[in-house]
Parts: C-alpha cells; sequence; structure tokens
C-alpha cells in the first residue's frame, strides 16, 4: 500500500502538512501551512493539486487559518470566517470539490453559530468537520479502489492519465486506488502513465508514487497513448474527475477526451473514478463546467524552460470535458455505475450538506466568471 | 514567403551547411558538414530532420563527404562511397526518403561508373544529383503548396502537428506548404500549432518558422488538440508524412494517429502532404513500416530537465502510423489524391530513380532490424 500521504495535520494540529508537489519527483518536501494566503498559494500553485485533495486541503486549511487571534471579537471572528471562506473557495475554477468542502465546513459552524456557540466552540466545529472531510476522503478512495478492482483483470495492464493518485487525495487515490488494491492483494498490476502537459503530473507525480510503492510503470507522452492502444497492451483506462455533471459528462485534466477518444476506436473499456463529491448535480452536462485557463508559459516553457518563441500565442485549457457517451462506467465510493446515470441516491446523500442557497449563489458568478467550457 | 532555409550548399560549393535546429528557436545557428560522421550525426541527432530535407541532406552530405582525396585510387573512392552510402542510408530507419536520396545519387553515380568515368567526374556526377535533388524538392513543395492550397476555406484555421514546414524540406514544406501560398496571396491564414512531444517540434519549429513569416500561430500540447478540434475552430489538419505505404497508411511524427483519430471524431478534414518521394509502393501497408525508437531520455527530461523519476521505463516511438480510412486525402507535388489511392503514376515515374534491386537487398536488413511498427 502507498505510503505517501499528501495532506495531514501537523503534529500539534496547528497547521496543515502538505507535500509540496511542486518539487517532485526531485525532492520530498513538507510545508506546514497557516494562513489563507498560505493555502490559497499552495492551491493556486499546484503544490496541493488533485481534485480530492484541494477540496480537503481547502477545508482543512480554513480551519487552521480560522484559529481564534488574540483579542478578537466573535462578530470579527465570524467577518473573518466569511472573507477567509470565499476566498479559499474561489482558488481554482473546475473543481466541485472545493466549494463543496468549504460549504460543508462552513454549514456545520453556521448550525454552531445559529445555537450561540462562542469562538472556541465555532472553531473546534470547523476543525472537526475538515477532520472528518479527511478521514471521509481515504474512506473514499479505499472504496473506489474495492469497487474498481473488480473491473481489472488479472495481470492489468492500465493507462492513466495526470495522477488520480494518492498525491491527488488524502487516501489511495481514486484512479490508481484499484491499481493499489490489486497490488496489496498480490495481484500483478502494471501501469502505463500519460506523461500530462503542460505540467508533467504523470511522469513527476505517477510515475513517482507507483514506484514508491513498488509497483511497475512505464511513461509514455501524452500524444503516444493513441499507438499504445492500438497494439493491444493496454486493458483499461482509469482516470479522475474533477467535476461529473449530472448526465454523466467528466471534466477532468486536459488530454483525457483525446484519451477517451483513442480508447473507444480501440475498444478499450474507459472508466472514470472519483469520490461521489465529485459529482455536481447541479451541472445538466459538461458545457456547463467552467474550464480554468492557465498562464500560457505552461506550455511555452516545460520545466520552466523555454521551448517556443517568446511570447507565441498558447491556449492552455487546464481541463476537458468528455462526453458520457464515451465513458464505460463512472466508479465512486458507492460502486460502479454505467450508463444512462443516476446519480439521486448520491445526491440525497450529499444534500444532506448541501450549500444553503444563499452560499450557492454567492458562489455562482465566480463560476461564471471563469468561463464557460470551450 | 518563408525566408527560411534548413539546408543547402554552402557558397564554395564543398560543405554542406545547415541550420542548426537543435538550437531553435533560442539561435539561429549555421553549421557546414563536410565529412560522414559530421552529417550522420547531424540527423542523428535532429540538427537536420524532416523526412525531405533528412534525403536531400543525406544526398548533399554524401556528395561533399566524397570529395575526392589527394592520391585516392578509384577503386579506393568507390569503396568509400559505397561505406558512405551504407553509413548515411541508415541513420534514421523510418523516412523513406533518406535510402531513397542516397540510392538516387548511387544509381546516377553507377552509370557514370559503368560508362569508366573518372574519380572527378564520379563526384561530379554525385553533386549534380544531389543539387537536383535539393532544387526539385524546393519545386515540389510549391507544388504541394499550391494543390493543398485549393483545399483551405478563406480566412483558414489550420491545426499541424510536428513540424513540416520549410525546416523539414529544402523548400516552403510540406503540410505548411499550402499556408504559406495561401499567406503569400494574402489569404487570411491562422496556424495552430501542436507543440509535438517529446521534442517539440511544433513550439521550437513550427512556431518559430511561421513567426518568423508573420503568419499567426498558437501553440497548444498536444493533449489539447482534440479538445480544440471539438471548439468548432479548426477547418482543416494538414501534416506531413514519413513514409507512406502503397494502400496509404501513412507514418508521421508520434501523434499524428490520436490527431486523426480526434479529426475524424469531429469530421475535421485530415489531409497528408508530402513530396512523392515520400511514397514507398514497395510497402504494401503501415504494418511494414518500421518505426524508429529513441531514447527514453527524451520523454524523462523534456528540453534537458528530468521530469520523471531517475530510469522510470519509458516508450518512445518516433512515429506512428495513420491508417488509410481515417486521411481524406493525400497531396502530393502530383496533385490532390483521394481514396481509393493508385499511386502507380507516381510509381512509374519514381522508378526511373528507383534503386537497383541489388541496393535494394542491402537495404532490407537495417529496415527489418529496426523492428516492426508496434
Amino acid at each position: 500500500m502507498s505510503t505517501v500521504q499528501s495532506i495531514r495535520w501537523s503534529p500539534s494540529g496547528d497547521a496543515l502538512r502538505i507535500l509540496d508537489q511542486r518539487e517532485l519527483p526531485h525532492a520530498r518536501v513538507e510545508r506546514d501551512l497557516r494562513t489563507v494566503d498560505e493555502v490559497c498559494d499552495a492551491i493556486r500553485t499546484l503544490a496541493v493539486r488533485g481534485a480530492p485533495a484541494i477540496g480537503a486541503a481547502g477545508a482543512m486549511g480554513l480551519a487552521v487559518a480560522m484559529a481564534p487571534r488574540r483579542g478578537e471579537t466573535r462578530e470579527a471572528w465570524c467577518a473573518r470566517l466569511d472573507a477567509s471562506a470565499a476566498r479559499i473557495g474561489a482558488t481554482r475554477p473546475t473543481a466541485v470539490n472545493l466549494p463543496w468542502a468549504v460549504d460543508r465546513v462552513m454549514t456545520r459552524v453556521e448550525r454552531a453559530r445559529a445555537a450561540d456557540a462562542g469562538i472556541d466552540a465555532l472553531a473546534a466545529a470547523l476543525h472537526d468537520e475538515a477532520d472528518a472531510i479527511h478521514r471521509e476522503d481515504r474512506a473514499m478512495c479505499e472504496a473506489i479502489g474495492a469497487h474498481g478492482a473488480t473491473l481489472l483483470p488479472d495481470d492489468a495492464r492500465v493507462l492513466t492519465h495526470c495522477n488520480a493518485g494518492a498525491l491527488a487525495t488524502c487516501g489511495i487515490g481514486t484512479a490508481l486506488a484499484p491499481v493499489y488494491v490489486a497490488h496489496a492483494r498480490g495481484r500483478a498490476v502494471a501501469v502505463w502513465a500519460d506523461e500530462t502537459r503542460p505540467l508533467l503530473q504523470g511522469s513527476r507525480l505517477t510515475a513517482w508514487e507507483l514506484a514508491e510503492a513498488g509497483i511497475p510503470v512505464t511513461v509514455i507522452a501524452d500524444n503516444m497513448a493513441a499507438a499504445l492502444l492500438r497494439t493491444g497492451t493496454i486493458d483499461a483506462v482509469l482516470v479522475g474527475a474533477d467535476r461529473i455533471a449530472a448526465n454523466g459528462d467528466a471534466a477532468n485534466k486536459i488530454g483525457t477526451y483525446a484519451l477517451a477518444l483513442a480508447a473507444r476506436a480501440h475498444g478499450v473499456p474507459f472508466y472514470v473514478l472519483a469520490p461521489s463529491s465529485t459529482i455536481d448535480a447541479a451541472t445538466r452536462d459538461g458545457a456547463g463546467i467552467p474550464i480554468e485557463e492557465r498562464d500560457g508559459d505552461e506550455v511555452r516553457a516545460p520545466m520552466g524552460h523555454a521551448a517556443a518563441p517568446p511570447g507565441v500565442a498558447v491556449w492552455n485549457p487546464a481541463f476537458d470535458v468528455t462526453p458520457a457517451a464515451l465513458i464505460t462506467a463512472i466508479v465512486t465510493d458507492a460502486g460502479v455505475m454505467r450508463p444512462p446515470y443516476d446519480f439521486s441516491a448520491l445526491g440525497a446523500r450529499r444534500s444532506a450538506l448541501a450549500p444553503s442557497s444563499e452560499r450557492a449563489e454567492r458562489r455562482a458568478p465566480s463560476a461564471e466568471s471563469a468561463g464557460g467550457a470551450r
């Protein structure tokens, strides 16, 4: 089983300890985050990344940042909380897990607030709910892994994109969870990892964490995946998701859509694996998922070293949407779902912790301003 | 019109002058090559690249390397010629243009040899035939451009992969030739360039030469092409080819196949543009095209900077094969051909300069040893 832990509480519990993924695979650097600035910066610069991990990091980061300050009034603390939650929740637009997790801890705090709890009790409720998200995410990974492992043949040869492994979650990952489960059960399993330009999460992170776990991994450039699938080497494609719409359309790292087309062309099953918190019942289909566009220098300068002529125009969407029709099955902690998708059971479960309508309204403009899917 | 010249004779004619593409886009460095070692090294390390350019570079490089040496006997010169031709012809396995061009100059020399010509006359024949290849390649590019331009709408938005432009040929390119022709005629045209991992010929070379020519270009990572095609932005995909089999299957830079699948999924025409020397009538279909596998460090270390864990396994095929069924039309200097392909007219034209059966036999083992398409 993987020993990698992407995010956790620091031993004293007053900081969010992250494994800084900007430094991988060259160095294993852990950083303790204590302020909203530090948390937002870590999420924005991808020191912490992966939809489930940034959700948990947002909630846990908010909890540590909201440690009561000397002399702070309850009113001031609550105002600071609202401002901090809004800032952290809007750090990245595509993954629904981030606003979902922030909303979840805020809902918990609001209940305590309505019951006239003092600052310390409010801060404790915040910390407790963030901790629950962290624990539940680990359990969700295990469940996804168990369900997903049933889809893999013996001696499975799996192709994955980006990093939806331990580094993207609080536990053993989403797309890679079945790989870790199969490996832990002593079954042979080998992974081919798309390097995943522009930020190379596949070669930097997926290859690193699988090698750490002793699982055979072969790195390819993204544009080799179709040729690899054509060779008949691959039994299944496993990818994560940053947001899944109500109809099963799935936003994931840019390149996922191309991979789904190639898998379909070769009759290779294409599985999307994600915690149920990734499902956004409020978004009807993929066209409604905002797609983050990132700085063109990520493309111009691989690993920070300029390849293209300076200032050349770049299009750099961080995600794309794979239509449900190309997805063989969606695997969540609740099980393996096949089309047509009915997420209502999951929806009911999640709505217990759903954002208040007021909060949902507050979130809408930021999603819109991030632009529609292109 | 592009002013970039990838290969030419040095002013004195005793060297092959190349624009060193390893240095682009950072520096415009020209190098003069005079020996077989220098020529092979330039081709192997991609200082010169692109199927038509390496064909011409092989022939021209052989010609400069075969300048008669003081006191060299005719017998020694001929032995040196055979050894040099074999070495240069085997430098890279996939592009048929390289052995084709070497065979062509050798056939010319053998005629002169049969007519008892002396060393100087043999060397002159070699130089003359290599010069003809260079001139004809420029004319072929113009013809491809003229034919290809008829396929582009006004205000064309074109997607291309790798570099099949001026830098890949002796003239205005193959895939990019219609772009240069349209631009020269004052028609608006814009290009989206796949960066083309692992060696980034798209961002380093295509973006550079189009910018030099004042043609708008936008760079994307390879894995963004499918998402771009989905937006409806692109009118046509234009790619080159390193070898086209008798049935129209086309080997080209790795990633071309993935792009063809994505173009097909979105109903965007997919054109392969190449000089007729790229057509290998002796290879029935794509399965018979040897695919060069290159060093894994090209994937592990983008731009020479390590991204993946050291020593991680890599699969790094330099080319893939796009089946004829995914190709809308093949454009050569002879015109626009649509399936089912009949290359016999081109074949007749080429057979006038075809390799002798002896030479074809000599070549076979090297192609085989390079391994079949995977």
